[in-house]
């Protein structure tokens, strides 16, 4: 039976925040949270689970398009309220708009640049752009 | 004159999670929350600025041992509610335990297993191992 670390869940009133990174290329693919029901599944199932603040409930990512992400590695931070995974995206992007990373509007001078190109077409995915991937 | 894009900073009650990336390496070294003050200040200054819950005030990273943090590229997150900044670390390390990354220790299935070995002491550099970095 696998350990599952404790957690500070209290600081934002029971959830955490995630980083998580493809594994392969080592870029940072999204931003999300956890509550303890996510880590729980998280640690002991191998795919990632989040919490949802728009719909208050635990979310599989993938659930809908198949692009789940197979937890390669878990690290816990420094004072334990913060979780960095280590993924395997299926499917290649984790962006509910279709790009590879959510992290895909770089801050310049001027304004956001997009940068790079959406792998699949939400709408096709989804039936809309919002999608349930969305956080 | 820059363009200070907007964040939603209102889903956290006026922060917003921010993810830290070593541009060199590209290794994580740290989650933290910015305030809409710190998120000007990163982007005007190019140093890297947070918003301390523990302490409900901005944080200059690196003020007292001189470990800031030189911002080369910020990027928004789809929905703008999360960040990711591309630094270069002064002194190697960002964590205050002495570790380059918070992200340190790896879940294991028998518990955390930490990895590497710390840079500086930080007992040396703060005068206690919390120190003033830590968030």
């Amino acid at each position: 039976m696998k350990t599952i670390p404790e957690l500070s869940f209290s600081k934002l009133g029971g959830i955490v925040p995630v980083v998580t990174v493809d594994d392969d290329s080592g870029e940072v693919l999204m931003q999300a949270f956890m509550d303890r029901e996510a880590w729980q599944r998280t640690l002991t199932e191998g795919i990632a689970h989040y919490y949802s603040r728009s719909r208050s409930k635990i979310w599989k990512k993938g659930e809908t398009s198949g692009r789940i992400q197979r937890v390669r590695e878990v690290f816990v931070d420094c004072d334990a309220d913060s979780v960095l995974l280590r993924v395997f995206q299926e499917g290649g992007a984790a962006c509910h708009t279709g790009f590879r990373s959510c992290f895909h509007r770089r801050v310049t001078d001027s304004g956001l640049e997009t940068l790079g190109e959406a792998l699949f077409d939400p709408a096709k995915v989804y039936g809309s752009e919002d999608g349930d991937e969305h956080e």
